[in-house]
């Protein structure tokens, strides 16, 4: 039986310790305001910081940034613990972590995990990791009470740069939704009029765009040929919704960033280029 | 047999003119460049303007934007013809036009067509309508050859409004997709090791914010409960986003956009509410 230590318990945090109980682990915890492990059957509240890593093989922490991090265990005794640090932070961060983690003689992993809270641990799940590759695999059986998992590298700034794309796309994606919806109801239409479609074009984007699969290969090509779907068509598009965003008083800062990658690609010559030519643009800005 | 006019064969009017030809219409079409109905079946090619509006009851126009509307059609005789604008604009372009086909004496629809061209025509296309109800009813039967008929009412700017919402989620999250995909080949990830689960994180998205219906109750309700993905949890990670994205080398003019929308959440005192609580900046940023 592993003994097991979170720290951090916000949503995600009790989500994980609460998971690692019903995996049959020793699981002890430790927040920063009392009272947050109530309702965690099973579970030992450490009094302190390093009672929490001590009593762990493996510390999980689940803070709001890194900064947290440094905070929490500035002072503890980290010698021979492997930390796994599952928030968010920039890669830069992760890898300025592992180097003060080494300067400490603990091991240090990376990871993001992939669904909200309530579905930590069910089917589907799923967490990158990246670190030394043998301690992912002497600690993988434990972390894989989480969710399934996916090793990444030894560069301890991948697990949180592939965690960071991905909610790239769905922050954006929200974005977008939240945006639609108030272009509408400026106009007195109804939300409900709105979201039901607006969100099946999204889970149908496959039938337009193709599955990831396809548009990778488009992307890796950098040809973008077709002629159904151009820089120029979307773009004109583009335009007229960052205008009429400012014409309802709806705010323009999405649409007029989504419009500056059309209007860029445009002046580098691409407008002729199905809309993928963008890539161009986005990976090289300058 | 009704006669049917269709001006502009891009992509969409061509795949509008052959849809109607399936349907049995008579179809005289126009193209400012000349050979673009090469291909056409059963389509009369008019020589002018002139003609091919002489030539339809009901005149398409599936044009790049509504100037090309008026110097296409500016000087030519439109009594008591019907046109429906097709193309993209801005909804007080679409007033604009109504007014000025009006002065001449013609009814005026517009429309926004919601599937790419080779689905025009398919199950489950759709098109969204606005103008006069009366023209409307009197046309439907032609109009539901291109999908299905949305009619939303009199105001004529309704159709590109809810047209233009559509295209805002659309185009926003296909910026999101190229944008995640350069953050991760910029560490060296190839896009097709990130873009398929990226894409499933969009079809999945109602498994994490609900269906539209869902989504739309909680934006109408303006409450925004909820403590699993806070506007401060969320915001953490758009400015991390944000910061990989300079750090990478990668353009950060969408990611800032979405994370100023986060940012003036938090300034608005809305930290602790569910991430939908954005949609009180978007509808009514000063």
């Amino acid at each position: 039986m592993n003994s097991t230590t979170v720290i951090g318990l916000g949503p995600m945090g009790r989500a994980i310790a609460a998971t690692l109980v019903r995996a049959g682990h020793q699981v002890t915890v430790w927040n920063r305001t009392a009272g947050r492990a109530g309702g965690l059957v099973g579970v030992t509240i450490a009094p302190t910081p390093d009672a929490a890593v001590a009593a762990g093989d493996l510390v999980l922490l689940s803070l709001t940034d890194y900064g947290a991090m440094y905070d929490v265990l500035g002072s503890t005794g980290l010698s021979r613990k492997v930390l796994v640090n599952l928030g968010s932070g920039t890669p830069d961060e992760s890898r300025a972590a592992a180097a003060w983690a080494r300067e400490r003689d603990a091991g240090f992993l990376t990871g993001g995990i992939m669904v909200p809270p309530p579905l930590v641990g069910q089917a589907g799940a799923y967490a990158f990791y990246s670190g030394p590759s043998d301690l992912f695999r002497e600690h993988e059986p434990t972390l894989r009470a989480i969710g399934d998992t996916r090793y990444l590298g030894a560069d301890p700034g991948l697990a949180q740069l592939l965690y960071q794309a991905h909610l790239d796309v769905f922050l954006t994606a929200l974005a977008g939704l939240l945006h639609g919806t108030a272009l509408v109801t400026s106009a007195g239409v109804p939300a409900e009029d709105f979201l039901p479609d607006a969100m099946r074009l999204l889970t149908d984007l496959p039938a337009m765009v193709g599955d990831g699969a396809d548009l990778a290969a488009e992307l890796a090509a950098g040809e973008y040929p077709g002629d159904l779907s151009t820089v120029r068509m979307m773009g004109a598009t583009a335009v007229h919704i960052a205008e009429t965003s400012v014409a309802a008083g709806v705010d323009a800062a999405v649409p007029n960033a989504v419009r500056s990658l059309y209007d860029r690609a445009v002046a580098a010559g691409l407008a002729t280029r199905d809309w993928t030519a963008l890539y161009d643009i986005v990976r090289n800005p300058s």
